[in-house]
């Protein structure tokens, strides 16, 4: 859509959890407002309450039989639901024009790969731009703001990714950033860059 | 969002099979894109093969448990969590600053009032639009343009609305629309006509 003076695409930010996905990826959005460009991020604030709730959410209004079908936990069938959904709704964006950035952890690369084939098959190749924020599991733990990796080394927190849980890494990502030698604002200019060679901005 | 120089919104079409539900909120789309405005359409077309795929197209992708669990098919839970997904999406596609049109039967008085307390909550109040496309039944089953009515009364579809499932008509909709009395045309300058009045449109 040239309305908006800018091509559509999805940046998909993956990574483990503290690895700097969401500060990243905010900063590239208030980047590419700033710059005019039309944008919708995706995190788990805004897709937990409604598109991908839990069943603890859901039972109150729909049964508990709806809630146990339809609400995402945390097992492996679960994920895989959550990121085809939100997957779905990135090529919808994308599709609407918008530049569209998602910041989930998304560990598994069949997951991604279906994500890309269905944006990619809507919206044309070169369309999905996975960007793999490389930060080694060390600084993650290190950083650990949330206090989660404590949580799952203490065995609060199953199926944690990079503990309990594997998280595999993009074979060939369109964009890898490492937070460990750059600042997040190197990193928000590097994705800047990329779309600006990759003419999806003017 | 003013940057786009209208206010976001959803305009949620429901009404029979057959009533102009489409042909309506293709037209409303056209006449918002003539006037600048950013808009997507959410219908059958872009949401089936993805966000609310059937069992039979996530089988060979997810195997079989998947598939039984989160594709959507045509029993009373199946239309509930089908609703439910699309009113999330429009929730997101409101909050991205697009005026987003909807085009689904939605038959039930509670799923859309529930997408309507979801997308006014995140969005604000006067956000969501039920347009209630209200086209005599009789009308609806001589148009037939899908041949589907004459299927339902042989049995040969079960659950469709109108026939063996129940429509619950909106009690109070921002705006009905008689196609039996108005052309498809006129209907779409009547919504027009409500944005420009709630300031939606400038």
């Amino acid at each position: 859509m040239q309305r908006n003076g800018h091509r559509s695409c999805v940046l998909w930010f993956t990574g483990l959890s503290g690895s700097g996905k969401s500060t990243i990826a905010n900063l590239v959005d208030q980047l590419l407002f700033e710059r005019g460009a039309h944008t919708y991020l995706l995190d788990g604030d805004n897709v937990r309450h409604g598109l991908c709730a839990g069943p603890n959410l859901l039972a109150p209004v729909y049964g508990s039989e709806f809630a146990e079908r339809f609400g995402l936990g945390f097992g492996q069938q679960d994920r895989e639901e959550n990121i085809r959904r939100v997957g779905a709704v990135t090529e919808l964006l994308a599709n609407a024009g918008l530049i569209c950035l998602t910041a989930f952890v998304s560990p598994y690369r069949k997951d991604r790969d279906l994500v890309r084939a269905w944006v990619e098959r809507q919206n044309g190749p070169g369309t999905f731009l996975e960007v793999f924020v490389n930060t080694p599991l060390e600084v993650c733990m290190k950083r650990d703001p949330k206090g989660l990796y404590q949580q799952a080394i203490e065995g609060k927190i199953k199926n944690f990714t990079g503990i309990s849980d594997p998280y595999e890494a993009p074979d060939s990502p369109e964009l890898e950033l490492r937070t460990a030698e750059c600042s997040a604002e190197q990193c928000a200019s590097q994705v800047l860059s990329y779309l600006t060679v990759q003419g999806i901005l003017p």
